[in-house]
């Protein structure tokens, strides 16, 4: 159901302005974050993220939210605000763009990695870019926007101070404290403080961590690790970690500096995103220190340091085939240590460990999250976010940014400072929040969730698709084919067995056989009228199939009966 | 390659008794745990496991060792020893017994659980299963076979002192060291120390926690963890655990009657594993506690206990159709309390996650292992290891039952306690160790690996079969069906589009129009002579729409011609 926005309930529960919050996505799930605001006429969205696919997923390359609502209030969408650069915010502006002609705001680092992605698109976007800095306010429609420093596991994000005519809005976007970030700048709990002491209706807050206790440490911290890993290792030296992580690089590349060794960057994205930041002042390598990846035959093993993306064991990255040895400028071999600092996505743990088993047979030290120290999150921990509320003390609480246990253990700390439970909201992706200044309601839902992207076909994966390729994949494909004359049902030619994914044909002659006889058999019962009725035909054969594959082998692989009329 | 081992290698390197062992599954994997000893004219096989399949082994049920090697020479196979009643121990017994007739020995509800299982699998075997207990001796072939009692997370777990021609041989089968087990039948470590003091040629220990830094704690720990929940608990409590660990539910059994709780126990394997320990006395439940699932009805919330399977999110399971509301008799509310007390399996951490998303989102409170302490671990960690190592004071250290890494660590912790690196080997699957008073030395390899298994069909599922069904899972099939005259070539019928998997054709009928008109076209150029060749019409078909097909979508379906000659 769309709820047409612009014509308001004649029921409303308020007099005065009101303001509407719409999560399109990241609420329920880790990634796709998007959230519609919307006011007088005006609707601004804040981020516009892709998440990766869930196994079942099959064949789909990345998720994004459903855009449809932006797209139905086109003539009122005024601009979409950035965060901060990683994927789950971002990722999804391609598509987007495509659709709506508005200017993007995002800080200067953010907006590198937005044009970049935009490339690789070939969008030819006429869309305006807009670069801001933290505690700048730019004017969108009814939406005053201030943009806070955050600190988080990538360079300049920001969180949001938007003011509107029904009451002031933060969003902390993704954020830790850190209080020795590898910039010096730290997060502006200042003006997070401000929003406080102004008074703010509504707050959204990242709970990606809100399950973990404590403080998460500094990125700082992970230097330690590196220097002790380092400090011992007398061959080469591989860091997988994140591309988008440039502190953690900047991290690295230090430490190399400090023990004479020469930094290559290794992947796509790596050397992509390290040459914005560096382009952009956000990352310095000494030039002396990064070398090509042809140095290597004429550098000692003692000062090699290798930057690499695939700490995720993605299947065709420069880590994987290293591992595998498939790698063509890289072989990895014994004295080589392997450092993967990042941590594993729930969902991706056996491809790494597969790696790391592959790492070690070649004979490396692999030092990885579960065995040493080179990992730290870039989510605020219960303390934290704790911290955050109590300095913000809004009014309405909406935990966005986790799957629904996060944002229920989200909400429970919102409790322990003191919001009540009635002004906390748990949503789901489309459902339509209403705030004023006398009150807040759920006030029904929009068309909102997943569109599955596979390649670059219009529109997504629909749901008949993926339920089709989850069957062959389980047991396979029987093809009957069968040409019958129109008239007399005789069969002129065929049956013809084509499987795949079934049984090895070769080794299954007999069982091949009887199946074509069954066919046979099935056809032969059918009375004269029947057998010239090819839709009867086929569902008989199907059905007969069906019955004795599962019996005989317990499997139950999709039957395509082919029949043609000559 | 297969080595006869019953026509000794001229080349042999000992003039005295040989003791061959080859490891058939368990070293490089978690699962389908499987060790063949061999001395003189006799083989004796250590368990026979299964291991679940990975989720890129496309509609495979179980994964169970190749026993080739055993099957070639089954006129010298005497028996099949079991450690213990888990399911990567027993559960590729029904297979091994359906092709060799020797007895099996166990413990007593170890081969209570083979039983059931035998009785599962409709195996009409006249194989002898022969219970011990602890400190039984027996004699199979050349091998003196002692059970040594120890703890682990199912009762009745023994390892093996097996005495050989050539030399004595310790296997710790999984254990960990529980000072205080809830039957307080610790583990026999003095048994063990005898085997040191005797002296022990080969030592093969369990490695699936070698990374794991300290002591493993024992399962009574678990037990406070219980009284904590159901002290605060007011509604109904749900826990969720693996069916086989009869401790475990042994003590919430014994919280629940502390609490004044009835007992329900739910989920197939729950009541058949609890059913056989109760019968065998390995499992006390007061009879006015254990209620049928009839019972609820009439049962206050605060007096009830369901224990359940699905703890790691299966499909099917009664927690997971209890989180989808899809469980005829229990539903989930708010006011329950679940717990799910187990370790996540590495690769279930989605299922498992979404599940207690569900749970959450039905107003359950959820406890689990990263949340609380409602779980501990079977095996032994670093501490555990080194001590057992420190007992038995092998000359050869085998670390098995582990991934590659595991074995690794195991390797690493052998090194600390004095085992020189080079009487330390690291097998795979396969490998072919001799052993004698001389020396030990690395002797090939015979066939062996992993047999997938779906459904009943005889045999695995193919390498073709399976990369056929990835295929088919991430692009779908595309099948082209034509019907040709084989004297001119003419066109009779088609072409005709079927797909599957690829797109949803009511939404692509422009798509699936220049698909047919590409076919045409192809055929169309083509000279007469070729035309009547079905082959190479096939092949140019399938290449001019994969090529199409990936230009236009970047998709890569699986493209079958069917071409008729009529």
């Amino acid at each position: 159901m769309t709820i047409d926005t612009s014509s308001p309930d004649p029921q409303s529960f308020s007099s005065g302005p009101l303001l509407r919050i719409i999560p399109l996505g990241g609420v329920g799930e880790i990634g796709m974050n998007s959230t519609v605001l919307a006011c007088d006429d005006d609707i601004l969205v804040v981020d516009a993220g892709l998440m990766f696919p869930d196994p079942e997923m099959l064949g789909v390359d990345i998720v994004i939210p459903d855009f449809t609502y932006l797209y139905e209030n086109r003539a009122r969408v005024r601009a979409i605000v950035l965060t901060h650069g990683h994927e789950d915010h971002i990722g999804a502006l391609p598509f987007l763009l495509k659709e709506l002609n508005v200017p993007v705001y995002g800080t200067k680092l953010t907006l590198g990695f937005v044009k970049d992605k935009l490339r690789e698109h070939e969008l030819d976007t006429s869309a305006e870019l807009i670069t801001v800095r933290p505690r700048d306010i730019v004017t969108i429609g009814c939406f005053q926007v201030e943009f806070i420093r955050v600190t988080h596991s990538i360079v300049d994000g920001v969180g949001l101070g938007i003011t509107t005519p029904a009451g002031r809005v933060v969003h902390t976007g993704d954020f830790k404290i850190d209080p020795t970030p590898v910039d010096n700048q730290v997060m502006d709990l200042r003006t997070f403080t401000e929003y406080g002491d102004k008074g703010t209706l509504v707050f959204l807050s990242d709970s990606t961590n809100a399950s973990q206790g404590g403080y998460t440490f500094s990125e700082k911290e992970v230097r330690r690790g590196f220097e002790d890993i380092f400090h011992k290792a007398k061959g080469r030296i591989v860091v997988a970690t994140f591309a988008s992580n440039i502190h953690r690089v900047q991290q690295i590349i230090d430490v190399a500096v400090m023990y004479n060794r020469k930094v290559i960057l290794n992947g796509k994205s790596m050397i992509a995103n390290a040459q914005i930041a560096l382009d952009l002042g956000y990352l310095r390598i000494p030039p002396e220190t990064w070398l090509k990846i042809d140095a290597l035959k004429n550098l000692p093993d003692e000062q090699v340091v290798l930057i690499t993306t695939g700490s995720q064991g993605e299947p065709m990255s420069a880590l994987t085939r290293m591992a595998a040895n498939e790698h063509k400028q890289f072989q990895i071999r014994k004295g080589d240590t392997v450092v993967l600092s990042s941590k594993m996505i729930p969902g991706n743990e056996r491809a790494v460990t597969r790696i790391i088993d592959h790492l070690f047979k070649r004979g490396a030290e692999v030092f990885y999250e579960k065995v040493s120290e080179v990992h730290v999150s870039g989510h605020a921990s219960k303390e934290e976010l704790k911290l955050l509320l109590n300095l913000v003390r809004p009014k309405f609480f909406l935990p966005v940014h986790g799957e629904y246990r996060h944002l229920v253990y989200h909400s429970q700390l919102a409790r322990k400072v003191g919001i009540p439970e009635e002004n906390i909201f748990i949503l789901e992706d489309g459902e339509v929040m209403e705030f004023s200044e006398e009150g807040a309601r759920r006030a029904g839902v929009v068309q909102a969730g997943r569109v599955l992207i596979d390649g670059k076909a219009p529109g997504g994966v629909e749901t008949v698709v993926l339920r089709d390729r989850m069957k062959l994949a389980h047991d396979g494909v029987v093809i009957v084919i069968l040409a019958i004359e129109k008239l007399t049902g005789r069969i002129v030619s065929g049956p013809d067995i084509v499987s795949r994914g079934f049984v090895f044909e070769d080794a299954s002659q007999e069982l091949l056989a009887e199946v074509k006889q069954l066919v046979l058999d099935t056809i032969l019962v059918m009375i004269p009228e029947a057998k010239g009725d090819w839709s009867l035909v086929s569902a008989r054969v199907r059905s007969s199939l069906k019955k004795f594959i599962n019996k005989r082998m317990e499997r139950r692989p999709m039957i395509l009966p082919v029949i043609m009329e000559v």
